[in-house]
């Protein structure tokens, strides 16, 4: 567990469980607002084959936190669908996983650490469907 | 443009450009890297009926940049597709908008906002698709 402990989780009765006294944003909010400058975003949608097993939900929240400890991501965002329901809205997917970087080659990185492609098998797995969205800055 | 104005961007040329001297996050990196937070994440794709179209191309940006002055939005991230090319990746878009709020309460409160329902018009008459993904932070 010494490479997850390192960053920000810890395990707590077979979950990884956000670590107390690491440092997160008071409700998000303590940067400064506006642009975000920069970067490139990288957002993932996963769709699980068996969302009602809880023994999967919980290996697959393990690989996502796992997952975001890869140094080279600058900062993420490991979701669930919101409870907002409109025509455009797709609430199907049941883990969303948004993470900035600082640019192309520091994604490009982090598709190639070992984390990640312990993830993708785990994903492979338990995943019916995977989407990916890559976004740079509209200059 | 008064309205604009007030927050990030000037008029050049017709086009809506992010002013001169305004704070920027450098490459997107100052913040503290780790977990985003307890946010509400609001990320919108754009599929422009006529995407080759320069007038209407000018027209959806600035109507984007209009939107982000919405004070109730956080932190957003303007974006185009990354030259990134893999089978799970949906590049098919012309435009992403990422908005991070506080809560959900701010987050349906700019979804009545008069800019916004302004908006709404330009992206009903411009776009052939949007498609919207809300997430809350994963506990």
């Amino acid at each position: 567990m010494e490479e997850i402990n390192r960053r920000n989780f810890i395990q707590k009765g077979g979950k990884l469980t956000l670590a107390a006294g690491v440092m997160t944003l008071p409700a998000g909010i303590a940067d400064a607002p506006g642009p975000l400058g920069k970067l490139f975003v990288h957002h993932v949608f996963f769709w699980l084959k068996e969302p009602a097993s809880e023994q999967q939900v919980i290996r697959f929240e393990n690989a996502l936190k796992e997952l975001v400890t890869i140094q080279s991501i600058h900062q993420f965002h490991l979701g669930k669908p919101a409870d907002t329901r409109r025509e455009v809205i797709d609430s199907s997917y049941q883990y969303s996983l948004l993470t900035l970087f600082a640019d192309k080659a520091t994604h490009d990185n982090y598709q190639v650490h070992p984390v990640h492609d312990a993830f993708r098998k785990v994903a492979d797995e338990l995943c019916s469907k995977v989407v990916v969205f890559d976004s740079v800055t509209l200059e």
